[in-house]
């Protein structure tokens, strides 16, 4: 009975997402049918405000790792670094071959370059349209469109049924680059009958069509027009391949030099254009080093730091700590972008810098989504006509409003399956259910450092960044119990010690009259003497300051 | 010819921004006039990012305070914290009369309690339409509309020209309390001949109108009619009260009952209902405690948290932290507010935590801003026809758009001010021209102190925050130099240290090798040692980690 009922489950597709569901980033899943599994991206979560001092976040492979004989690779949806950006960290422990587009995988080997990872990595370049089999799996490779080049759908096609996972897209009819979305291709494996879609959540709460790359592309040659005798200066996303294309053009069109500024943009663009997907007619990029031999009128700077991130070029550039490039009252500086939620505050304090300084700032109708609003996703959902929704990317509140779509559609409620990381998703033909849970997690990266700043550590960054720290330091005789020195009173980050000596003294006395204390009691044990003290100062420093450092009694023994 | 000149000064009325300029928050503008000053506004500034464990901010009113013999008081445009929030600080120094209307001094009395001020403080009501005199001045209240009742515009005479400060002001010819902004008054000044005006440059990017707070009732009542059988919870904010009064109007309508929860909206509504400005039909308002007894299809809870504040009662709620209400499947959630720049993210995880526990949060259609647009701009420069303009009110950007909106108006380019905080613009009849410069600054409250965190406490908590702290301590021999306890290394933030031991370990040789470099060179200068210590412990941190936590080394002497 027992074995018949795993035989059962064997003959179900799972899928199990490791990152991604839920929150910005991370995104990677897992799907296994049998002895197979293919993952489906590996991507970086960008640190939350409470994660002090973190660079980045990864996902936890644990059951990728537990399960190695089963993983039969990792196939990409397109090169942004919430969908490759962990990879140089998982290849670390999970060696496994990777499955992409031309452009992705560009961008994936530049990574495994730097982090010198090309001679053991096993890499194929898969065009939109093939398939490749992995294990009991067929994964078809399907054209969309999205903010970057060469992203792709997918269709995952097991023993047990079709999943169809859209990654990031948007429906773009007039793209800048290439063809339009395989609207066709999803009608037909739609036809076919679909088990799963999982479809982009990001705009799910937008009403109607995000437009196309194309009308950015008008903008532009309007604002160059209405700038002719202005230096103009763009900021825009370092992916956004196309978006730089069409500034090109533009700078082609009015007879404008152009130069790449910020060392992500001067990759991306570097790659892409090696690879073929940018089209820069002779003698129009220049060196930033050769802007000097051109009038302003004839010069476009387009450059990083659209979301007013503080060592991006532009930012460098607006508050004059750019080596090269400093803002010329009448400057016109456009931002090609919009601020992503939490950069709302950075990208105004750049903005109000360069008004200082005199630039013309721009920041709007210059950009578009790359993700599908409300009336695509009808539409995809219309064509590849699932059995069961799978919301994928996005917060909750993303996903949910995904759900709502999905229902108004006519799929039952029951068939639509809100996910957690973790959640083991089994399907086939005749039901679906989550099943099971396996471990997954948020791997902080910190310099060096993978993993070993964890809760404990933030929770003290957080407190010493709140009211920072008050040691108490002192040296007592081994056997006496004695003070031979100290206390001494040292602080970091509490109150401006010059013009505190009086809190400072009465701190001093505060620990020395604690430990005459522990020493009239007869107290010896170092926990109990630190304790008290702790209790002690930081009672007296809350009344004095209403404040609460970190404490730190630091007790040395001399023989 | 000196002397001459001097009362040539005298005889013009000066502006000095003493705070609220390039900024959101900490309005406060000095108002002089030969032996005269009046101020206009105390308000406090929230925290910027970067300021760490800091509560709130203060501007520093030095100037005010070395010519406290000619300051007359201080009138107030309207209760909001950043125009009467650093209030109780200031009187602290500066113990002038206090001149509002009925809310807003209703407001402030609040504070004033609360920090054992009232008796010692002179105040007086004014009602819109009156004047008073103020030395040399005479400040005229001038009835406007904004997002809390009771907001005036001031006209302040001076024998050296009228001055229209519009306080935070929008044109609401429907208002939902009292009466419509007074736009004749505004044009008879203007008849009369304007000096300056003064305007709100919150809105200055956005095109056309503000909306009638009263559109913002409709909405109520499509929502309370479309979700009949549902519990509603509605956020906005506290000091909102003509908001509260829409929502207890639908309510009575619905035939529901309100609670309000949060303890900023308790305090403001019951000030506001006690001064008669809420009309509360009898047995509508309940206590929290009552909930239980009424059914959830006639429940209104109204509750701050509209922000995303972690504290605050709508955070509590969503994140199952509040003792007395819990979010049900199906209640509807209505965020009556937009988040204000820097709050999106708070924001959305609220939203996520109330979509998670089955609410169906609705964020669209019920908020309206509180200050004027463009077209409103437009009107108030076209009926006070100022000679010069000075832009107030916004970051540096709102005020750009202003001036841009001033300009288009027919406004000399050259009586345009864009003024920054302690700029001195001195002007009559004849001219204008910033003249000189005071102190002006912004005192952080942490705590109980004021002022006592500066650059240096904050930068170390950056640090900390960053990378947190390695703590090097010894103990040495007064006369020999010799080590008798330690080195001991303790960290707190850097690395969780269980996992970490042999890193610990390697410092600890790390700082001991230093120690003995020192004494056999017969280095015994402390400073030269810390150093020491400090350096090749950082290089070898950082080469391990790439991190660079704060290094501390202490010195203990032992005779």
């Amino acid at each position: 009975m027992k074995k018949d009922k795993m035989n059962d489950n064997n003959m179900k597709v799972k899928i199990i997402p490791i990152g991604g569901l839920g929150l910005i980033g991370m995104n990677m899943t897992a799907f296994e049918y049998n002895n197979s599994i293919v993952v489906v991206d590996c991507g970086l979560a960008f640190p939350e405000n409470d994660m002090l001092g973190i660079d980045l976040v990864i996902p936890d492979v644990t059951y990728l790792k537990e399960n190695i004989d089963k993983v039969k690779g990792i196939v990409f949806t397109h090169g942004h670094e919430d969908h490759i950006g962990a990879l140089p960290y998982i290849l670390k422990e999970l060696s496994v071959p990777l499955y992409a587009t031309k452009l992705t995988m560009g961008l994936i080997e530049r990574k495994l370059t730097e982090h010198g990872l090309m001679r053991t990595t096993k890499r194929k370049v898969v065009k939109p349209g093939q398939s490749i089999n992995l294990g009991e799996f067929r994964i078809e490779f399907i054209k969309t469109n999205h903010s970057i080049a060469d992203a792709v759908a997918l269709a995952i096609y097991s023993p047990a049924g079709i999943v169809v996972h859209t990654g990031d897209f948007k429906v773009d009819y007039t793209p800048v680059f290439g063809d339009a979305i395989d609207l066709q291709r999803f009608a037909e494996i739609g036809k076919k009958g679909v088990l799963a879609l999982m479809c982009d959540s990001t705009n799910a709460e937008r009403p109607g069509f995000t437009a196309s790359e194309r009308t950015v592309g008008r903008t532009f040659d309007n604002l160059f027009a209405e700038h002719k005798n202005k230096r103009i200066i763009i900021a825009t996303f370092a992916s956004n391949v196309d978006r730089v294309q069409q500034i090109i053009n533009s700078a082609d069109k009015y007879g404008r030099k152009v130069v790449v500024e910020g060392r992500s943009m001067v990759n991306v663009i570097s790659t892409a254009s090696e690879l073929g997907y940018l089209n820069i007619p002779d003698n129009t990029l220049i060196e930033l080093e050769q802007m000097k031999n051109y009038p302003d009128e004839q010069m476009v700077l387009i450059t990083t730091g659209s979301q007013g991130e503080s060592m991006a070029a532009l930012s460098r550039i607006a508050s004059n700590m750019h080596k090269k490039v400093s803002i010329k009252p009448g400057d016109t500086v456009i931002f090609s972008s919009n601020p992503i939620p939490g950069n709302e505050k950075a990208v105004s304090r750049v903005i109000n810098e360069l008004s200082m300084k005199g630039a013309n700032v721009i920041f709007q109708d210059t950009h578009v989504s790359g993700h599908a609003c409300q009336e695509e996703i009808k539409l995809i959902y219309s064509l590849v006509k699932p059995k069961y929704s799978v919301p994928v990317h996005g917060e909750y509140r993303h996903m949910k409003a995904q759900a709502g779509i999905a229902e108004k559609l006519g799929i039952d409620k029951d068939h639509i399956f809100m996910l957690k990381p973790g959640d083991v998703l089994e399907m086939d033909e005749n039901s679906a259910r989550v099943a099971g849970h396996v471990q997954t997690g948020s791997i902080l990266v910190d310099g060096l450092g993978v993993g070993d700043v964890g809760n404990i550590v933030l929770r003290d960054r957080q407190h010493l960044a709140e009211d920072g720290i008050v040691i108490a330091v002192l040296t007592l005789e081994k056997y006496t119990g004695q003070i031979l020195a100290g206390p001494d009173i040292v602080s970091r980050g509490f109150v401006y010690v010059r013009e505190a000596e009086d809190l400072m003294d009465e701190a001093r006395s505060i620990v020395e009259d604690t430990m005459e204390n522990c020493i009239s009691h007869r107290i010896t044990d170092w926990s109990k003497i630190k304790n008290s003290i702790r209790d002690s100062l930081g009672d007296f420093l809350w009344k004095r300051t209403k404040r609460r450092p970190m404490i730190l009694p630091i007790i040395m023994e001399v023989e």
